[in-house]
């Protein structure tokens, strides 16, 4: 077989490109820093959007729409908001295209020029709030609960497939409460859903905690998120909960009367993920044969493929495998039976393994003469021959086997490469070359965090929430300090 | 109770527009053209959609994700395509904001102008082309079956909640053909299948049938489309599905060796649904109480609602109620059981009429003595008092024979407002007065339609697939013609 991707220690970020393209996730497209994302890609983004879906729904929240289109004026009423997002937006200054007098195409209609310029959304924290204002009037109306699942877009510079693209694709949620404490809740409550999202669907560890003042939501009193260690000792952060305050409602005027009848200002969060989970999903567990799917977001869960000469032995074998594709589809699992005559067992093997499918079985005309089948998993690479027999409640065990093992790896991983580091000497080692996440003292200051940042290129990923009190000293200052934070690169 | 909706009688348009604010459908955004869809609205959308892609992927097809900016230069690559959208785009010229000196708001950054203005797709077939090209290499790629769920703006000067909005969203699906009988095939297919969930689903009759040139969508060789009625006799256009023959793969050279290894160029299909079908199923069926919803879109399929005095009778109803709510629930049916304490009776039943919940239950004190439930249908606003023994499989009929009943009141009233006609005179006056749809004979050319159009605003919505041959004359110029087509004024 010819190597179809680069090695992942060759060379990490290509082989993460290699990947993406070659198992048919996403490509790049003409238009700068945009991405299509294909049908294989895509299927997994449509599983991840049904459960975190379902999960939302199961707290009481509800979808809605807003528009894309936000007036230019909106973005400064939040001085913060404005600071971080007004420098990389898509303008639209025309509604009208004309033809080109001067050739064949066409050219912008000067004629069309609009009032207010309209910004296609970044976030939607702007038109949502000043929404919120017509709705919200008595303490009656709260909580309001409302996500929307959305495309925006925002004029990065370098991009990169899913994590980093001018367009993405995310859900994006906004809620309103009467109460600082109501709110604080809620954006805990969807800190813990996203976390057992991605431990238990992704099967991605992640650690949760607070963002420092530096790395916070732009308009945010607090940011929580969540981050997980990818294949490279790299942070990426996953998710990401924001306690507003009463920023945005002070912003768009949104008031509602209380229960003793006094007027008072809404109470706001937001929180968001975003196709970038599909990059962390491939960096997470894939190996340089290809994708590591775990069983739950894998689009087709078993693959089964026939071994034959002649139609004559792929007929019987149509029988069998038929039979026992829909003995696992019974049980919820989903199944692709790939009996093309076009293209070789050994080139089927490569492209699912590429793809990630879970279990894969082969069945050839000894195995029907034995009862038995071939069964391996992806994730060990491990063949064995079974029994037909039984094989339908071997898989669904085998299935939730790899789920866990899939998480276990990680984990493991994880705890292989957290280091609680104590001085600066050996932060700068280990940041420089082994990589992985560092436990560290931090004297509290943006100054620091900076510093730190630009001779070592690491950031804090967040103050871990279930970080212990220590009395230590800053690994930079030697100032006194009285927890670790998480530093790590980050992407 | 105060009335809340203008009758439909007292005027159409406006009891559309009071019935789609007052039941949180929609709402119009300080966008100009652009709405918010609210919670509710969005949730019978969402049931839309989860049935249509349900259909989708049950006949072969993927959904998949395209850029949302276009370059400009796209648009005048197939000729009729930009005569049809140049006219109505949002205009991405800048791609960055920046503070303005002169006060305290932003200003766009003249620095940041784009080489290549990039569009806000009004419809993808451009850009999807575009990638296409890079796809399909042999017949063995094909057919290509993809689907997207998007969002598109198109400039429009006139806007009305969900029928005509700048922004709206809808699914496009995009296919490749080996063949011109294979592509054609597909057109039908789509249009077989929105037939299908027009009538099975938003229980509304339609009409199947081509578009004349006139009306064809701009790069069709062929337009198909479902027609619907709506309480006013006005027609409505609920899909789309369009023959491209090999347009679109000239423009953006799409080529592909077919089987005796012969290039040629690839065949296409596009179709879709949108937004709008909100607006259709809102006009077919709702009255001056409310919404009339089709159980099978219905947010909500049962309402129950205590008629209690005090706490104690409320615990009391509570047990009975949730009883029956899990018992309905095990069943697929959606519930809400409303005990909220700061609404009366009277407003529950008057709020949940003007949402179209297709059953109402209500229980008091005396039906737990005698073991009875009250139970009310929208669509006829019956009510009878029936046992609680049995209720859940009652209901279960109920809600099938509600389906029902919305369709066969919607194909009655259509079939009371289809005329035949065979003068002049007779046609402008049941389009001028009447109003309905009119069967008429027709020359054929643009030139004849336009006039009709000019003089009675009726336009021919459709071709029918099902016409008889019929030899008669042109009700305009008198000239033969050999069937009659489907005139009515439209939405």
């Amino acid at each position: 077989m010819a190597k179809v991707l680069t090695s992942r220690k060759e060379d990490y970020a290509q082989w993460y490109n290699d990947l993406v393209i070659k198992a048919d996730l996403a490509e790049n497209s003409v238009v700068r820093g945009s991405m299509v994302i294909k049908p294989y890609g895509y299927a997994i983004w449509e599983k991840m959007q049904a459960q975190l879906d379902k999960m939302f729904k199961a707290t009481g929240h509800s979808n809605a729409y807003f528009p894309l289109l936000i007036p230019k004026s909106f973005f400064s009423k939040e001085a913060a908001h404005v600071e971080g997002f007004a420098k990389e937006c898509a303008v639209v200054t025309h509604y009208r295209l004309k033809n080109d007098p001067d050739n064949n195409g066409v050219m912008v209609d000067p004629d069309a020029k609009l009032e207010e310029e309209l910004i296609v959304r970044p976030t939607s924290e702007t038109i949502i709030w000043n929404t919120y204002k017509n709705w919200i009037q008595s303490y009656r109306d709260l909580p309001l609960l409302i996500n929307q699942w959305a495309n925006v877009v925002r004029w990065e510079m370098r991009t990169r497939l899913f994590l980093r693209t001018t367009e993405f694709l995310w859900q994006e949620g906004h809620t309103a409460h009467a109460t600082k404490e109501e709110a604080i809740e809620e954006t805990g409550k969807i800190l813990d859903l996203y976390a057992e999202f991605a431990e238990e669907y992704m099967a991605m560890p992640v650690i949760k905690g607070t963002k420092t003042e530096a790395e916070r939501f732009a308009g945010a009193l607090e940011t929580y998120s969540i981050e997980a260690m990818m294949q490279d000792g790299k942070a990426l952060q996953s998710g990401t909960s924001h306690f507003l305050g009463q920023n945005f409602a002070k912003a768009f005027d949104v008031k509602f009367l209380d229960k003793t009848g006094k007027l008072d200002l809404v109470w706001a969060t937001s929180w968001g993920v975003s196709t970038r989970l599909m990059g962390a999903l491939v960096m997470a567990h894939s190996d340089d044969n290809g994708l590591v799917l775990p069983p739950k977001l894998a689009p087709i869960q078993v693959v089964i493929v026939p071994i034959y000469r002649g139609s004559e032995q792929l007929d019987e074998l149509d029988i069998t495998a038929n039979r026992i594709k829909t003995d696992l589809e019974n049980k919820g699992i989903s199944v692709k039976y790939d009996n093309r005559d076009t293209h070789k067992p050994g080139w089927k093997f490569a492209e699912y393994e590429l793809k990630g499918v879970p279990v894969r079985l082969a069945i050839g005309p000894r195995d029907i003469q034995n009862g038995t089948i071939e069964i391996a998993r992806r994730d060990t690479m491990e063949k064995t021959t079974l029994p037909q027999d039984g094989i339908v409640e071997h898989i669904e065990a085998l299935l939730e086997e790899i789920q866990l093992n899939i998480y276990k790896k990680a984990y493991d991983f994880r705890s292989d490469n957290i280091h609680e580091v104590d001085t600066w000497e050996e932060f700068r080692e280990i940041i420089g070359k082994k990589g992985g996440f560092v436990l560290a003292h931090w004297d509290g200051t943006n100054e620091t965090e900076l510093k730190i940042k630009n001779e070592t290129k690491a950031t804090i990923r967040c103050i871990p929430l279930n970080a212990k009190k220590e009395e230590g000293k800053c690994i930079y200052t030697g100032k006194p300090s009285s927890r670790r934070v998480l530093f790590a690169k980050a992407y």
